[in-house]
């Protein structure tokens, strides 16, 4: 077993289209991501200021993630983001964690 | 008691200086922000492709968050990571949690 992975999407958009991309990545999640090998969990958040949407996920492995990236279906909701909005994902590392 | 709010600031860096970003943001954390009124915990990571730094924090409320960001001490690590890198830091709801 290796570690989880991390990938990020830090999302910019239009305030005036904020919801629509919210709206792409829930059914994205439900219907296609969630449902692929390596998957564990995932959180979307969206910005107060209505500029970014932020999808946070943990895979089993970089592999799965790839895998997924070059599924059709997954490629399909993330081409319908990237039409309405600016995407900027990425694989990271856990640098530290910290609590009061 | 209100709900726990979510800071995220999404920190864009020449690769050539994101170690230099992580260890201001490391240093402030521990010296600094861990030690505030209303901070719960933070995470930060790091982009594989060192292009970005990513800080996620749960404050108990938004007034504690905003305390912070006027702190003379915090202020100057903010200070310090926007002078080599650039942040974009926001407050986030969160849409949906998803899981396998």
């Amino acid at each position: 077993m290796s570690d989880p992975v991390t990938f990020i999407n830090v999302i910019e958009v239009d305030p005036s289209r904020q919801q629509e991309v919210i709206d792409v990545l829930v059914e994205g999640m439900e219907k296609a991501i969630s449902q692929r090998p390596g998957f564990i969990s995932a959180t979307l958040l969206a910005s107060v200021d209505k500029t970014r949407v932020v999808n946070i996920a943990l895979w089993e492995s970089a592999e799965g993630l790839q895998a997924t990236q070059r599924d059709a279906e997954a490629a399909a909701y993330a081409r319908r983001a990237a039409a309405i909005a600016r995407p900027g994902p990425g694989i990271y590392t856990v640098i530290g964690e910290f609590s009061a």
